[in-house]
């Protein structure tokens, strides 16, 4: 089995792709960051995953992206709150991270050159990607393009694939990949505000998103949510 | 003045960057990385270096480049020494960090959206590179398409420049630039194996290039080296 660089963040989304480089017969490498992020209850999340996928190594970068702040998800900026899905705002939201993918896959690009991999993964999605400018297909190509002569390894000639399986799937489809795949979407969490014990707020666009997706899939969502009563 | 991120190592060529950002009129913000080096006095040069510059903000981001290995910088692989410049090897050496300037300007694309700027310094040379991929002018082209697309101030047309003001000069010729807008090069290390004190080893890559390039210059080299008699 050929070696590849999964990105995962402990979210549902990761999980799935996780589960889709498995499938298609990848051995994974994982990779995580603690980036001064609100919670860290989403590295445990992407440890349970990652173990419950037989991943071999998983590691976990630290590095400290809120020397920069300007990001909701970094900063005491707080995370919007809706309703419902509809009222997610069109434009670039508060919890945008400036430079954040960018960031990931080069350091994804570092650990494939270590072990050789020739692919990475990662979980961006176009459909309901609330507005990151960083998980647009352009974006993707271009890094992917940037990164083909960066390193030694791609000096040398080993090619560079950064793969997005989910980039074209709704919430829903993802979901229901991840189902026939036999992800358990218990160990995931995507909250943007979860409580320190891993409850999730229910009210911010990851969360409504979330939520979207599973009732459109037509299945129950198993992780707890605050309840607003 | 326009802010900008300069990319500050504590050697000689980013001093010299350094100089030349301010030279054209711009207003710079400095950007270091902890990143598991061999020795930390380069950060202490780094720190001298912006100072004595009158940079407003210097950033230190906290990066552990160890988890992936693979690097006689990071690990315990020996540095190569040599007797002379002659000598140097035209192939790739271990003291490549994998996808290191990938990294740093990915962060520095972080901090240049996070303070409104529209350009990244960094003094990568393609003459005397010593075969570095990531210090090519292609790999910087590719670095900036990719940056343009990649943040939300690019999404919102922001611009963005990759200055690369020595990728064309020989290592005389940086010196004497350097020296021409007043560095102050005692504040500076080559080193890739310098003592814990901070005194040059004289025979590594980065020791010889610079030691030549002084000489090709016609000036003395101010900092202290190892005495190999």
């Amino acid at each position: 089995m050929e070696p590849a660089i999964v990105l995962l963040s402990g979210g549902l989304d990761s999980a799935t792709t996780l589960a889709v480089a498995k499938r298609d017969g990848f051995d994974p490498y994982a990779l995580s960051f603690q980036y001064g992020q609100r919670h860290s209850v989403e590295l445990e999340k992407a440890h349970s995953v990652a173990t419950a996928a037989g991943v071999k190594r998983h590691e976990i970068a630290n590095i400290d992206l809120r020397i920069f702040g300007d990001s909701a998800l970094t900063d005491d900026i707080p995370v919007p709150k809706h309703d419902s899905v509809n009222q997610l705002e069109s434009e670039i939201p508060v919890t945008y991270v400036p430079a954040r993918n960018t960031i990931f896959l080069a350091f994804a690009l570092a650990y494939a050159e270590t072990v050789g991999a020739a692919d990475i993964f990662i979980g961006v999605n176009a459909v309901d990607y609330s507005g990151y400018p960083d998980c647009r297909p352009e974006f993707i190509d271009a890094f992917q393009a940037m990164g083909r002569i960066a390193t030694k390894a791609g000096v040398e000639g080993q090619p560079l694939n950064i793969r997005t399986p989910l980039i074209n799937l709704t919430k829903a489809q993802i979901i229901e990949t991840g189902l026939g795949l036999g992800v358990d979407y218990s160990m995931t969490i995507s909250c943007y505000d979860a409580t320190t014990d891993g409850v999730s707020c229910g009210r911010c666009d990851s969360c409504l998103l979330r939520l979207q997706g599973f009732a459109d899939a037509g299945v129950s969502d198993p992780i707890p949510y605050v309840s607003h009563s």
